[in-house]
């Protein structure tokens, strides 16, 4: 797990992948096989998916549930929701468009680009890894995935995990149904989610508050052509709708 | 990350510590600041966290609710279980009486040291993992961290991730409320669940299916007095209940 350091910040129409190529350079250069994994937050910005406060009309409905918050961040909320699955002011827990189930449908004000902007999830953030990853493999000529991480809550569990949003090149479910453990007990079930776990992995290297928008991780052999769709848990086998 | 290879099959009463410590010395020692990641399913057979099929009288409850599959494995994870959140036979979510909410309670058959045999989680994680930690200084004169790991599923999204269900050593949460991103924005609500990525990187090399029990995870400046109680959200926080 390897950060990548010194990506500029970043604002729309920047090539992100030119940034993120060039501060990989300077960490050794990419590699065959690498995943890169760079946080929601630059991937949006550089697709201009930000909102100013300003520019919003909250609903009266967002004005009558905002409570002390600011009834036009609610409104926005809402905007990017396809539904929501709880309400307790000031936390809002929606299903966004893309089918998944964050706090405040993925739309955050933290490492915005200015105070009174609101940061969006990417309209489609698997077009969004494999647009970079083209990019990169255009820049350096070396074949790696990329996975669009961004920090999700989880019921039950205290704590964000980084998982992956959007996946490029890499594998983003490992199943070994059909497979035998050591003692030739066929696993059933199990089906592990390798492209969240790359994803919090390179979190670790990471950091929200040190700048780091990005990190490689090297050495696993996970190349695929696996999407972050595949993440999302189809409605009839949710037991949590 | 570096896998440990080479560990034997756990047998109840073994010193799993001396013998992860061994796997760790043919990876090249341990070194101050390490992070030790066991798999619950070995922690919990050297404890003897194990029930024989044959030794079990199902209850009419869970003969009624079995269907196709065998009561008695129904009963053991009933006896796990604290709270039953979902039922959908054959799955069960359950919350054991650490507080974790998972499929059958924990309750395993893969990787079981034999047939007609399941595997429990250990009664007290956090100690499991402080005793394997207070052994392994003892063995090796290295201050290392120790997290016990297992695959959880999480609602909404698809596959299992590794995560800590025993700590010791190490922080298991990173609190940045208060913290201030690079553009001066003041964190409110971030808390990384430091362990549970730690967890999840470390799946990544040890694998099911592969008789890996065990990974170090190095680099990372995360030493601390956590625990995996910490990672479970108290029921007045829980949005999920």
């Amino acid at each position: 797990m390897i950060p990548l350091r010194g990506v500029p910040a970043v604002q729309a129409g920047d090539d992100l992948a030119a940034l993120v190529a060039a501060a990989a350079e300077r960490a050794g250069g990419l590699e065959d096989g690498d995943i890169v994994v760079v946080a929601q937050k630059v991937v949006s910005k550089a697709e201009g998916r930000v909102v100013a406060l300003a520019d919003v009309e909250p609903s009266a409905f967002a004005q009558g549930a905002a409570g002390d918050r600011d009834a036009r961040h609610l409104e926005v909320i809402l905007r990017e929701s396809a539904r929501v699955v709880r309400m307790r002011s000031p936390l809002v827990i929606a299903e966004t468009r893309h089918g998944f189930v964050c706090a405040s449908a993925g739309v955050d004000a933290s490492n915005a680009p200015a105070a009174g902007t609101l940061v969006l999830l990417p309209l489609d953030p698997d077009a969004s890894a494999g647009r970079i990853r083209a990019r990169l493999t255009e820049r350096t000529g070396r074949r790696v995935g990329v996975i669009v991480s961004d920090s999700f809550g989880r019921p039950w569990r205290q704590g964000t995990t980084d998982v992956a949003i959007g996946v490029a090149g890499v594998r983003a479910l490992l199943d070994l149904r059909g497979e035998r453990d050591p003692t030739g007990y066929e696993l059933r079930t199990t089906t592990i989610a390798t492209a969240d776990e790359i994803a919090g992995a390179a979190e670790l290297v990471m950091g929200k508050t040190a700048g780091i928008p990005a990190a490689l991780v090297r050495g696993l052999d996970v190349a695929g052509d696996g999407s972050a769709r595949e993440l999302v848990m189809p409605p009839d086998r949710d037991l949590f709708r």
